[in-house]
């Protein structure tokens, strides 16, 4: 009999290509079937919440995965993990859930925070997990575009290759926590589109900078097209904070 | 005229061979004298506070150097110094000082931070720049070795290739500060023979696994044997916090 298990991950995402499995490149979806394969003695698939690009990272992505293997002694199989695994990838929790659970399909709200870091001078330690932005913003400015966009929008403006999709989403809040060195934008929505998050703090740092107004954030949502939108800012400021079911 | 400039410096270890310049390897020290040469369009040399071996962090490295260019406007220098270093290195402040500070010999004080993650699930954002113990550590034993290890000794036996000078340091303490996941021991002292502080900590682990006792800490001491003392934790958890002057 197989039993369905939910395990929640955290990884940094510097050296591998992304959550989802693709050929000729390192995935953290691969290298965690490959050791949950290797430990349970028998094929793993995991599903996870959904993909991170290439260089995103996770505190809190959930994946589920199915095993007729008894698993006795969790903490040990997560020790084991933490064993085969890069030190990059940690499997923190696992446990056995019903067969209903679908980490993608159950998902009900996700929260993503991007880092930024605005003081001249960068800390060495905080560079592969923070932007940096050098151009003063204006965060008044910004906390006004944030509100703009939160609620329910078709978002295909904010939306890489979301051609002829479903593109509405809710998003919950998008809140400003300052930093000692800067802030991280946390977004919480029902649900992201591809490169959504990115596409958003790229819009809201170009309001921050005043390259576009904040009429200009309505306009570019009601346009429902890409190219409206700036530029999305890079995946190392991205972090998959927790998904809710 | 020459002018004299102080700077403290931040880094992250891991790419380098280590804080002192060396032929055959990139040291920390030989990346911020070739910056500042291009910058003061003059041979710069700088004199760190003390080196850090290969692989140890710094978020107080303290430097100075000489130079007959004059420095208009320091913040600019350093934004310059910030698009020239790797994001590894970062100069976070600079100042003239008199041509009596010596960041060698004027140092007082230094403190060192060593980070020790007992989880057994380490985080894949920590690993970088903690030392994973999996064993229980019993850490009132550790505060009592602690004490023992504190006050003026010849620390020969903490010492790596220290024989035939003056080993005689004092450590004004040594405290274990709790973290979510794991403590940090932090060590202040008037001065560090070389290895000393991986030296201290890898005995201070040795008495909380239970491998050697109280006694056996003062008697590794009075012995002024290297061979006499456990061996030395890896690099990679222990950051010099700060200089003192």
């Amino acid at each position: 009999m197989k039993r369905r298990y939910k395990m929640q991950i955290a990884y940094d995402g510097t050296p591998f290509s992304g959550w989802q499995r693709q050929p000729h490149s390192t995935s953290i979806q691969e290298l965690i079937e490959k050791a949950l394969t290797i430990l349970l003695k028998e094929p793993i698939s995991i599903t996870g919440s959904g993909r991170t690009d290439q260089g995103v990272h996770a505190r809190g992505q959930v994946a589920h995965f199915d095993t007729s293997t008894p698993i006795e002694h969790i903490p040990t199989l997560l020790v084991s993990l933490a064993a085969l695994l890069p030190p990059q990838i940690r499997i923190q929790t696992l446990e056995m859930v019903q067969s209903t659970f679908h980490a993608r399909y159950g998902a009900k709200k996700k929260t993503y925070h991007y880092h930024i870091w605005t003081n001249p001078i960068q800390c060495p330690f905080q560079f592969p997990y923070t932007y940096h932005v050098y151009t003063p913003l204006d965060m008044d400015l910004m906390a006004q575009a944030a509100k703009k966009l939160s609620g329910t929008h078709d978002f295909t403006s904010y939306c890489n290759q979301g051609e002829g999709k479903n593109n509405v989403r809710t998003i919950y809040r998008i809140d400003f926590a300052l930093t000692s060195d800067g802030f991280v934008v946390q977004i919480e929505g029902n649900g992201f589109l591809y490169k959504m998050c990115r596409n958003l703090v790229g819009t809201l740092l170009a309001v921050g900078k005043g390259k576009i107004s904040l009429d200009d954030v309505e306009k570019i949502l009601s346009k429902r097209d890409r190219k409206a939108a700036p530029a999305a800012v890079p995946p190392h400021g991205l972090t998959l904070e927790q998904v809710i079911y």
